[in-house]
């Protein structure tokens, strides 16, 4: 049997991997961080669909490491900003070194956990802004993985050619309920309906001719 | 100006790299973990060296991954290792996955700080027991540093090919004081002299027919 690591953030394509590796049979835990991100309510999420799956879950409290990784939107005090998730403006959202930090841990809890491999959920979307979303990333962190501890763990992106409308569709099939995911990038009471991150999230909506059923402020 | 962020222990090798890259006129900062080593104290010798010598320096409390990481003589109830650096047993003192999550902190900080490089103290006397301390994990780390951010980060381990013999000898022709360094994986009051990283260290100093400032519980 594969035991697989996911890297869960609380949003919809963690959600939706997650839930591949539960329906695909292997054995599965999960892993989410608190760096310090405003919309740490996507945690809660993580959480409770862990919680109500009996999932094994750690929450690693890594905010000691806001000090090192400056000027990013989604930690600091800087307006999230607005518009499409490809614009320019995104690149406000990126974190230093973000995801080979995370990786590097969800990869020693594997090692840890004498467990196989480290999943996580980039997507084709992300590709534009995140550098460490894409596919050369995914291909050499693996490289990387696969050399540094006597356990050989394999780091895979299962979505990482899937639009984030892909990924939904792929989710729908597979009955899943998105009530239980969160996307904001503001982390409020409700979604903006305004960050990138929400438009990218109801665009797919709209692409599979399905309602987003979380609630917005402002709803396009 | 080449702009280094060092990785940091408080022991000889990351001591005597420090000072390699000051003496090469390189605008230096350092960066430290507590990761829940026993020997902890090893800190205090990196924050002491860098008040006096005016080097920025940060240390991450990173306490709060130790439930993740588990199985280390470093970090959790099972005795230090006595006996020889290369020997078998010294496995028990591999955290896993180590320096692939402390590096990656350092390259968020060096892309946070606008610098372009990180050093770490990797020697060969590391390669028999550490994966992560062998060639081919600095070549992949810095293959992924260099891809990971838009800022490309070189990931460089100056000593890879050294001995901590050789590492000694270099430091000496820089007129550097060990007496500014800790070793010891026990971390007590005196350097217990009987565990693999004091052997190692006690061996480097017999090498190079000097003596070791420290002082020791057992002196061999």
């Amino acid at each position: 049997m594969v035991q697989v690591i996911v890297v869960y953030s609380g949003g919809m394509d963690s959600y939706t991997l997650i839930n591949k590796a539960i329906q695909e049979g292997h054995e599965v835990q999960a892993i989410s961080f608190d760096y310090g991100q405003k919309h740490k309510k996507e945690l809660l999420f993580a959480k409770n669909f862990c919680e109500i799956s009996r999932i094994e879950h750690e929450i690693v409290d890594i905010t000691s490491i806001k000090n090192l990784l400056k000027g990013s939107a989604l930690t600091d005090d800087i307006a999230i900003p607005q518009g499409g998730y490809a614009d320019n403006s995104m690149k406000l959202t990126i974190v230093p070194n973000r995801n080979m930090i995370l990786i590097s841990m969800a990869i020693g809890y594997a090692v840890s956990s004498n467990a196989n491999e480290v999943w996580f959920g980039a997507h084709s979307g992300d590709h534009v802004i995140y550098p460490d979303c894409r596919p050369e990333f995914v291909e050499k962190m693996n490289a990387l993985s696969l050399i540094s501890d006597y356990q050989p763990i394999s780091v895979k992106a299962p979505f990482i050619d899937l639009s984030k409308s892909e990924i939904l569709s792929k989710g729908v099939e597979m009955n899943l309920d998105y009530s239980k995911t969160w996307t904001c990038y503001e982390g409020k009471d409700l979604a903006c309906g305004l960050c990138g991150s929400c438009n990218e999230r109801l665009e797919a909506f709209r692409e599979n001719n399905l309602d987003d059923p979380l609630e917005y402020y402002v709803s396009s």
